[in-house]
């Protein structure tokens, strides 16, 4: 029968190296001419030997674990950029322990907690309840996505810059006045710069606009009441206007085009229909939704790149400290499909 | 300054206990009273012990990490199991490192050589390259959710009576003829059932069906193209016919929808569609479609069960071999919206 572990003595014992000598071989390779890595190497390969990274970690620190808190995965955004980050496996080799949060600050707390007694290298964050002067104090590498940010690193979209492209083409498209409907949010989260960018732009362009802030509700049902109330008040409002409506992403984009859709059995010229991200649901709908695309995968790229320089960072002899977080901000791009008049015409 | 690390002779000097005892309490805390396990605890809060969990894993070998292989999280049915998995932390505490395959056996290999060096205490597989006979041979504890499980434990829909629960339904609907779409299945594969449950229920009750199996493509695009031939076949074959479509997933039943109700406005009574796994989309569509609801939470409950009962039986001192993997099946759940008859009537 094989034997089920093979230890430092095995390969000392097997190379006629000192178990010092093997060990450094795992830990400091560099320290040993190329012959003797070599010479280690084969016969790890004859011996079966299995890698116990655990062991390894212990030695040098380095558990190429990486923790991720989302808040949840039914919102397709969050598991598209889940998926893009565990992606990065090829191209990093870090490895992803994750949690869902839940929108709950003290099970997110648990969570890091968790993480933090696993001794993960860095930390990923999309929840949003725990305040980044909080994430600051773990001392570890932390970058987060689309989140309050202002203590740590972090990778976001140019929400100004969406607000702006989505306003500009409801215009382009010919609409009399532009509606842009979202959450009554904090000027601390990277999706105001939507709000701010649409307003701006309408401000200076002198364009007929109105910025609806409200709660759209928690799940589907909650969504598709207060959605159709909003759309009855459109209609009141503006009988005879063109009205162009930028959502706050597709799953509400899709919502108001399917109340519009049942009701006229297509949607009218009358009304022209923007989400934000870009996820499936958008190509999906019952006619493809023009949208603001987030480059996820750059931004699950970026992420990494931002975490992989704070983590070598600090394996250095003398740590520079980085003092001011670095905020990445990804450009959008403006995806023109069939519920702008322009992208009707084509 | 704080000390950084409170190490076990900190502990040692705080209590009075020897390291010993200490290293007990880690490792073995019923062989303490419960005076002693308290009086540590108090040492341990006052003096803010970190718990390093890789420590102790290499003391009672438990990592509480368990493996998870998903194919992808594009498609929803992935990520809604992926984020219900993640859920049972509170239930079982055990934590997910996540890799996706993307249908590729050597990646899926590499993924699992990493995995095995964390020392992961099991594997969820979501992912359907590698046999489950070679899954077997790596003697951990295993559990395969919806893919070929003739080796090792798994759970699955019971997809013979969603066949069933469709095809029922169809014909009290109305359809004249029902058709079932779905993909060149292999008999190992769960899915599968559902083509035979289908089958012998038109069958057995003299039901004027048909059922094509043929790839729908890898991306939308692809599937849009194919479900469009598809229809086109459809209208030439039965211009008289009630036509019933029982189509593989939401994602297809969706696309068909879509194509049927841009063509006349509405669903017309000619047609009827069920999809299949009640994922939000079948909620989101341009009317809400039936469905066989898979029950994703109960199913990810039940993996854990299954995995923790494996994982349990192992640290026993006389381990019982489990000679026969277990298979467990759940229901699936009839859920009758406005893409059948039934539904609209309601």
């Amino acid at each position: 029968m094989k034997k089920s572990k093979v230890t430092f003595a095995d390969i000392a014992e097997y190379t006629g190296f000192s178990k010092t000598t093997i060990s450094r071989y795992f830990n400091n390779p560099d320290s040993l001419t190329l012959e003797n890595q070599s010479k280690i190497a084969e016969a790890l390969e004859a011996l079966d030997y299995k890698e116990n990274k655990l062991a390894k970690v212990l030695a040098n620190g380095k558990t190429e674990i990486v923790g991720v808190v989302i808040p949840n995965l039914y919102m397709h955004y969050y598991s598209d950029i889940l998926n893009q980050l565990i992606s990065t496996y090829e191209k990093y080799g870090y490895k992803f322990i994750v949690f869902t949060g839940n929108e709950n600050p003290d099970a997110e707390r648990k969570c890091i907690a968790e993480l933090l007694a696993y001794n993960i290298e860095g930390l990923i964050m999309l929840s949003h309840t725990i305040p980044s002067e909080e994430l600051k104090s773990y001392n570890i590498p932390v970058v987060t996505i689309e989140r309050e940010d202002k203590f740590v690193c972090s990778v976001n979209t140019d929400n100004y810059m969406g607000g702006v492209q989505a306003a500009s083409l409801l215009v382009k498209s010919g609409c009399d006045i532009i509606v842009h409907v979202n959450g009554d949010l904090s000027e601390e989260v990277p999706a105001f710069g939507r709000i701010k960018g649409f307003r701006e732009f309408c401000e200076s362009s002198g364009i007929e606009h109105r910025v609806i802030l409200t709660d759209l509700g928690k799940n589907f049902e909650e969504n598709h009441d207060r959605i159709l109330r909003l759309y009855n008040e459109l209609e009141e409002t503006y009988p005879d206007k063109n009205v162009g409506v930028f959502m706050p992403n597709d799953t509400h984009a899709n919502i108001l085009l399917n109340i519009i859709f049942r009701q006229y059995g297509r949607l009218p010229e009358k009304y022209c229909i923007i989400g934000f991200d870009n996820s499936p649901i958008s190509r999906e709908a019952i006619i493809p939704i023009s949208t603001i695309g987030q480059q996820v995968s750059v931004m699950a790229d970026s992420a990494m790149e931002l975490l992989v320089m704070q983590i070598n960072e600090r394996r250095k002899r003398k740590p520079t400290q980085i003092h001011e977080p670095v905020h990445k901000v990804i450009t959008p791009i403006l995806i023109n499909r069939e519920t702008t008049h322009l992208g009707r015409i084509r």
